[in-house]
């Protein structure tokens, strides 16, 4: 418990591009169902729900159970079903120059459990994604090493392979929340970030193979696509728990998740894990090459940028409810979110129903695992009053994730990327959810 | 290391729909590389091979990095690369009568860790898959219970929930194996499994909603499709573990998963895992419904039958070699596979190249959790000899999976179920893996 004083929030209309589309869904709502103020009754009940259709309802025989299904067999890669048909990736059209430099979004509010499915896993690309004709793909390991050599993907599957679940955040999550709540939707606010299985082979295997000289103290990592995604690794990292990844959750990496190779980087943030992997090169210092000087550093209000910060701190974020689920019934309610450390495990989760007044801890789901993605929920009653809710995620070692107002004061408002702040959500009497920025 | 003596083996062929295309494959590869008893040159190489197009090359930069790459945008919902367009589920046409009766085999071949992507999961069907509008969708809960009631999907997902990693295997997964290897292609002989994180309620809640009377010591679960299909499930596995999915893998159940509500009883033979739930009622006694008398039940020789043998005993399979991947190169290999136990956690693992002479402890992969497929893999060099690989799990209580003579000694070869014994892959000198049975 907090003895903290309640702050003023101060409310920042969306400029998602569906928000006309939510405010419309509001209206409808409040109309169709009848919120004006009050709420309705909590629970599972034994009365038939209005909206349900009485000849489906049990006891009735439902009519989908008296005509033989689908036949299955039709669809050999299986899709989800056509009533989650807007449970997708989205990207918006004012946030990059191109749509080959684009960004889809993660829907985490519809998501259960740590792992993503790869259909719905964000992804930010560059210069569009390329279809690598897989044989004639190849993997370089040159530089600093005792011998430079050449691998196919015939060849790396050879090698002692390893699974990892890791989430990739990117640097830029939230990042347009760094001057005031501007998102008016959990997909957008904390989207740019997935959680998966991945399968390859430690990069201390390769260049175990090839040799690195003394000197050898950076990585170069470079993709294949037509940006020519490059980023500089020190070599202790590369040899403490990266891999080349060439399966997410299973099957083979999905091309916009950089088929056949990609770099995975546990806990550092996204740009880093190349996708379209074609080129490690061993140096004796970093490269400076555009991802990592004119992007990917945090300019100062000093006008000095911090470089090469990498790691992706302790954040956690509610997703349900969430602007895209809003509170349709009173009483019992489940809250559920997710946090996530790129320096470790999660330890703990609190959440607020007040604005960072009082803190409740959340139950944590398993598996808690290092460097992944990890599932809270709170059992929770509305009485349909206003609530500010919020949650903040401690990993292991201690560190406790801030308050955007403790990041401004440490970095300025000039940079948008490493926004691990705590998310507020104002819920207001009709259960309609809004982003909010307190303080 | 165990002192057996080798047995001689008895090569079946496959009565598999693509055994033409495999035959043909092979043909083809000892054709156009040249297999003619001789291996080619064994680990990574300096040299760019024989197949690669040498524009495309490194040091040259690929003609793919030269041009922008695809619109993700335009995938909302992303799939597999068109590369992987041959790793889906697929069925077979004599196993059932009809199309709206089947099966559709994981090709475990494919896949690495743990995770069954969603597309890509065994399922079993009986009456066609049922698109059930989720706004209709009840579950109704009566029998020997203080109060009745009737769920809809927005009442379960306000309960306290819970994800967790399982298995789903098909009792009759590897039953055309129990007289003598018919099958090749480990997607047919194993592929009637999968693994995901399920998530939903634990079905104790429920039930505690309801009240079971002091009397009620089964239950029945019924689906919603048009073959009605229901099971009895004793209360003490109903209150121990099983739950009610609405997710898997993060997102909701697919259509022909069960779409909205699926029965997750972990460790227990598939058929249990009622899809499209819509009823369960609290009896004394279990209902012996056609799928516990007429099927699932095993016919022993004198005639008596094994009823409710619901577990789903130690097991493992090599995916890697196997008939759908051959080796095509002597020297470093990786052998690959999966274990899993219905009873808990896979304790360890060996594997033998000789028909099971001598045995070799494989590495299992993090991480091993109870009920849940775990990855096993051996750093293997294949010398281009004729090998009878095989592996064996043993599960944290000591239970050792058999050889399919010791399930004939006990059970006889009357029944399809519940066959866990050792598979065994004959590796012959050109690298071609052939289903064949020891003994």
């Amino acid at each position: 418990m907090s003895s903290k004083k309640p702050i003023p929030y101060h409310r920042y209309h969306s400029s998602a591009a569906d928000s006309s589309e939510i405010s419309d869904r509001r209206q409808f709502l409040r109309a169709g169902l009848g919120f004006a103020g009050t709420v309705a009754a909590a629970s599972a009940t034994t009365t038939i729900a209005a909206s349900g259709n009485i000849k489906n309802l049990p006891p009735n025989v439902p009519e989908w159970s008296q005509f033989l299904g689908a036949n299955v067999d039709k669809a050999p890669y299986g899709t989800p079903s056509p009533h989650e048909s807007d449970v997708v990736r989205r990207s918006v059209d004012w946030l990059t120059a191109t749509r080959e430099s684009s960004i889809n979004f993660t829907p985490l509010h519809a998501l259960d459990g740590i792992i993503t499915p790869n259909g719905l896993c964000f992804e930010r690309h560059h210069g569009g994604a390329p279809e690598i004709p897989v044989e004639d793909h190849r993997l370089m390991v040159h530089g600093l090493v005792d011998q430079p050599l050449i691998f196919s993907l015939d060849d790396l599957v050879r090698f002692p392979a390893e699974s990892r679940i890791y989430f990739l955040e990117c640097a830029a999550n939230s990042g347009m929340e760094w001057r005031g709540a501007q998102l008016n939707g959990v997909q957008y606010t904390h989207g740019m970030v997935h959680c998966v299985q991945y399968t390859g082979i430690p990069l201390k295997t390769l260049l175990d193979e090839c040799g690195i000289k003394t000197a050898g103290k950076w990585l170069l990592a470079e993709g294949g696509d037509s940006a020519g995604m490059s980023r500089s690794i020190p070599i202790d990292k590369a040899l403490e728990d990266c891999f080349i990844a060439y399966s997410m959750n299973g099957e083979r990496l999905r091309t916009e998740q950089g088929y056949p190779l990609r770099l995975v980087v546990p806990g550092w943030e996204g740009n880093m894990w190349v996708k379209w992997l074609r080129r490690i090169e061993v140096g004796d210092q970093p490269w400076y090459h555009r991802e990592e000087t004119s992007k990917y550093t945090d300019l100062l209000e000093n006008g000095k940028a911090r470089e090469f910060t990498w790691v992706m701190d302790a954040k956690s974020v509610i997703t349900s409810p969430s602007p895209e689920l809003p509170l349709r019934r009173g009483g019992r309610q489940l809250i559920k979110g997710i946090a996530w450390s790129g320096r470790g495990a999660i330890k703990k989760v609190d959440v607020s129903v007040d604005g960072g007044i009082n803190w409740i801890t959340a139950r944590l789901d398993n598996p808690v695992l290092p460097k992944a993605l990890t599932r809270f929920y709170l059992d929770w009653q509305w009485d349909g009053e206003e609530v500010l809710l919020q949650s903040r995620a401690m990993d292991e070692f201690g560190y406790v994730q801030p308050q955007i107002s403790d990041l401004h004061k440490a970095r300025g408002v000039n940079s948008i990327y490493h926004n691990n702040s705590i998310q507020t959500w104002l819920i207001n009497k009709y259960g309609d959810v809004e982003n909010v920025r307190l303080g």
